[in-house]
């Protein structure tokens, strides 16, 4: 269904909240590989609108600037040449200014077509658009704090307003689900990526799921326990990161003077929160964290069983907090949404039957369906209304630099 | 069930012929880290039944040498430190002849031990140390294959006997299956690996898998269409490395200076064998492969369910031809075991309910279970009774020296 | 002797000119482990007064902030741990305002403490630090360079006024010079690097001497004559940086769509000025051309016998071009000074006798002695007033992101 | 001139008595990137005078294998191409029986050619062909070191014979020398290689140089004042090098299971010999420890200058030692000849007026003046008639598998 001239204009101003009172300077080097400028986040989003749709769909539209199709197209093999993703952060021009006169001039050609009768594939490509950009959002959040993390001043990248003294999570509790045949993937008219389709059977065993995520208290208890020195613990694979990248604690965190632990946050160095679900914890160390416990992660297909009933409520981006909170005392599952993207044990592959659209937007999401994990849930830094029970996120089993933690699992 | 000395002796006998007519210095040097010198397999295997059967079953047994437990220990880290995997190509010392008494002295005791009643848990680890053994006689040879095609000289690993005349291959049929539900995994007493238990429930769509693999000549085709240069076909991590490596054909072909397509094999360089199934090529090209064909690869529940009432029938290592050869003409499947493993859809994880053994071999299977796939059937390099409808191989999806092709499956 | 108020407020104004009209986003990334952020030399100057001059002999002097020292510190060991040379390029705080007070917060202090009657030593590291800044003003010319041809848009820098139409090159003469015992190094009060010292005897054999460098239009030549393709010409190692590197044109030359050379500068990218010395190049391509024109390069005490006697004049960073020019019609050697560097075939040695001065000043040059060739002259980039006869540059011999070229020599 | 039969068939043999009771297997591995197979070393040398000699002047002469030109050219592109250096220890065909017998077959062939009357460039070339082969010869040597330290087993290369009791070192005096005008490099009419030519003048100061080397007791001194952790004593590089590569001792150093300091020797692991020159450091290492000692090294034309009206006499590959050894009480300087060679500050580069000779021989020396430092002297293994006071060896200055040690010099 083609969105509205609002439904757009709330994402792109969302977008724009999110780097109120940075700077070019801030949003321009690239920390690592995996990351982007922020500069490039806000210019590519705008790109795929006129690339997608403008340029297909619009009348008379005059690209912003020709060039910008090679700078700030980010994987489409089908579109062009493009510039290489580990060059982003040399990109000190087009300015901020300029890109932020890009955003408006699409916006303005975005805003006369949508005044119009739009034809039914444009429609679903705006509306890929605008999830696109929520994509995109979290990741403006998650690269920032990369990067700042990476300046030894610890810079916070936004001011958040003092909270009230954290709870305390909850005891820990298992809730059962019997097996049995399920329906799994996205059904209905409303938009999902193409990922979470089609809808199928999977024949699943009675599993029990932890009533919420681990939290950075139980987390020290697995590095007191020497969590990260037993080989035992760890895929081989996973065993040879902790050893090359020195992993000895999630990503994040590190020892102050007097001997506190602390993290990196969106607002600079913070005290560690002992109630909080742990977060910025990779695949491989969900999955030794689950071993040691003598548990297990869910599959993807028992997250999504137990999630298809609940509410999609939770810490998200909206809140503002950006960053995990403990759980609030409750029965029956908790923070299945927001908080944390909660690694599962299945890889990212196809669903039966999967087939990607034609064109370049079929470059979307299956090919990159190798050598990754899915995620479930959203964490702290996505917008509520991009999530649901059948969303599949997925990263590489090394990754930690977004809001990622863990449930844990076990059979019935 | 505790193997005999006879069955004991057969299969250490075979290994030995694998090297037969090779010299210490040609089973010394290692070609590749994911390689080992033919020194090292022969060592190892016999290590293995040194250190997990008679340092812990045996009487009286005192070991060879005790420093070859640190030479020979490949992955085992419960069992303690090890020489680095990329430097066994260093060890010139033990030489060959040391390396062959070290075979016979724990020959000698293994007979002694298998001449008296054995406890159960013995017998399952001897019955284990068989079939890690038959597992190392195909990567001798695929090893040797490796090192021998370094060589600018190309030579023959081994002289295999002229063949009569190629067969053509019959043409491709579609063989058909219902889907629904289906018990997958080993069953009985036999032995089994531990990654293809529990045994379990597959929820199964219709399907049809094609009643040969894809062959040489049809591999020519994708290549003449451009299947090597066109990013549309390949998953991304598949064309970053086409790109790095600079593929544009399966491993091991050559152009000869006449122009003819010619293809490294263990007799050496030979005429390319079109009718015979591909072989060599990685899970990137396979995918990429059935992409271009319009069709997919089978998961690996696909494959089993229409494997699970054959024979293990084929062109085995037996049958000393070390080469795939063109199907003969039959009706339904064929060449489902021998010639070519075939790569499927399928990432290689844990079955639901897995659990690793306690102690050292309890890292024999689980630890690799990240960032590899699936694949089924055995080879010309597979001995025959190491093979069974459920057995699980798997390798990296870049991988391409073991003698890995592939057939395509689609939606009934 | 210790430079004025004036002397040191002139050096540091003209530092703060050739960032003008630059962005914070511009001067925060770094383009090449090499080379620095704009922001950074800016700060790294600053400190190296507040480190050398202020805390060893100011009074009551107050560091800006304390953290800056572990930011800003280049390779001091002495003094102390230092942020990562490669990570520069992601501090994006300081921003360039907080940069720019900590500027006027050490100028304010340098003012005060040059009132007052300053030691000897202050004075002497006082006039170290402000040829220290002009090293550093050439080195934000050329790495902003670097940074913006990264980029593809190709922006300009600097926008440079409209130059006479380019004069052509006067013919190449050789200028010959006799052999003998010569003084070399520098003698005498003024101010020189502790690597011009000490004089010392050379015996040079009778030489010529060209009488200007090699042009861009004979380095078309070299190129259209094979010369990046033919392995005699170059020194092993220079080979396989020409490999692994594609090198086939000096840096910064392009092929426009209409098939004209092209050059990127600091005014963005500029039709090839044919008789202008050729840039960019480095010491393997200056070895090798020299090579292919049958002639060698000059060793430093060589060239420095001929410069000995000739003012410093020439096309510095005063007169704001910016780029090599052709050398007007002239006798005698021309262009000694000013407009490119020129490789010499002398390692960065020792000079006998040299000895570091105590303390963390003692790694400024001394430390830096190996694997390294001497540049003489200086360029387009440099302040007049840090030249001088017996100045010695150095760079490794694979770089050519500096202003360097070559002038020819020959046996007499 | 033209060497005898006789000559020839010496250095000939001398080469196969260096690997005496060695397998096929001990001689194809490659342990290092810089290091070859002693095979490939018996091979290339013979390739040397088949491609220079005989292929030129023989009459009639067959090449053995004509691909054999293709896999034991090192590296001379005017020949044309060649196997890749890292991958020599991938040939295990050739055999070394059939190495054996190329060797044989160009011996004939020498023989055959050696009994005419040879033309002058031809005799030159043969000449050259020797130098070259006993060049080799220490290389045999110090890569079988190199290979066999790598095995955690340790085996020795050869077994040497029980030696007496090692001496003592004498005290270190210091001999001093008048500076002014020298002759330096080859004069006269015997065999020197390019680089030692043209003799040229060099104008030195007075110095002095140390009786004898730097011994393995004076090196302790400095590991245990704490050498290699002190960054103020090394150039910029060595220090990253040490840090990299996590040197604290010389190379082949190791610490017993005691406590003891033992040492890879090609007789094995034995006790490091207090008073033997200290060997297998890197100039990086020799430049430390001479700043450590508050002394230099000597530049090569100061070693020239002592060493030119020397005897060559010492402990060379003849002596069968293959380690070096205490120096004898005695007056004046002691081993400068043999033992170790003596790392000088002197960068290898061209002396005034060098020229390459026309065609591939050309290569053999000059294409290598870069990055590398200049040896002195020989050492246990090189051969006694392959040295001479103006030799230049030259290696680059982190590396340390040759028999490399120091002398220390100083300002008189």
């Amino acid at each position: 269904m083609t969105p509205s001239i609002d439904a757009y204009r709330q994402v792109r101003a969302a977008t724009l909240r999110l780097v109120d009172g940075l700077s070019d300077a801030d949003l321009t080097p690239q920390s690592a590989e995996f990351a982007s400028p922020g500069k490039w986040h806000l210019a590519h989003t705008t790109w795929f609108f006129e690339q997608f749709v403008l340029a297909a769909f619009g009348t008379n539209y005059r690209r912003f600037d020709e060039r910008f199709g090679f700078l700030f197209n980010s994987y489409y093999n089908a579109v062009g040449a493009r510039h290489e993703r580990p060059r982003r952060g040399l990109l000190t021009r087009p300015t901020l200014a300029e890109v932020l006169a890009y955003r408006a001039h699409v916006d303005a050609a975005m805003a006369d077509l949508l005044g119009t009768r739009v034809p039914a594939q444009a429609g679903t490509l705006v509306e890929l658009g605008l999830h696109h950009e929520q994509q995109h959002q979290e990741l403006i959040l998650t690269d920032l704090l990369h990067l700042f993390a990476q300046n030894p001043l610890r810079p916070a990248v936004r001011v958040v307003g003092a909270e009230a003294a954290p709870a305390a999570a909850g005891p820990l509790r298992w809730v059962a689900f019997d097996g049995g045949n399920v329906e799994t993937g996205h059904a209905g008219e409303a938009f999902a990526f193409d990922n979470e389709q089609p809808r199928h059977v999977i024949a699943l065993r009675p599993f029990r799921l932890a009533s919420r995520p681990v939290t950075n208290r139980e987390w020290i208890a697995f590095i007191e326990a020497g969590g990260y020195a037993d080989p035992q613990l760890w895929l081989s694979d996973g065993w040879d990161t902790v050893q090359s990248q020195r992993w000895q604690a999630p990503l994040y965190w590190e020892t102050a003077d007097d001997g506190a632990r602390v993290q990196m946050t969106l607002a600079g160095l913070q005290p560690l929160a002992l109630d909080a679900p742990v977060s910025h914890v990779s695949f491989f160390e969900a999955d030794a964290y689950a071993r040691w416990a003598g548990k297990r992660l869910p599959t993807e297909f028992e997250w999504e069983r137990a999630a298809r009933d609940l509410p999609v409520e939770g810490n998200f981006v909206e809140q503002g907090a950006h960053a995990p909170r403990a759980a609030a005392a409750s029965t029956g599952l908790q923070q299945m949404f927001g908080d944390v993207w909660e690694w599962t044990a299945s890889p990212y592959v196809a669903y039966p039957g999967f087939r990607t659209a034609p064109g370049a937007v079929g470059e979307y999401n299956g090919k990159f369906m190798n050598g990754q994990y899915v995620l479930r849930g959203g964490s702290c830094a996505s917008p509520r209304s991009h999530l649901r029970a059948s969303y599949r996120n997925f990263f590489q089993p090394g990754q930690r630099w977004q809001f990622s933690g863990l449930r844990l699992a076990e059979d019935a």
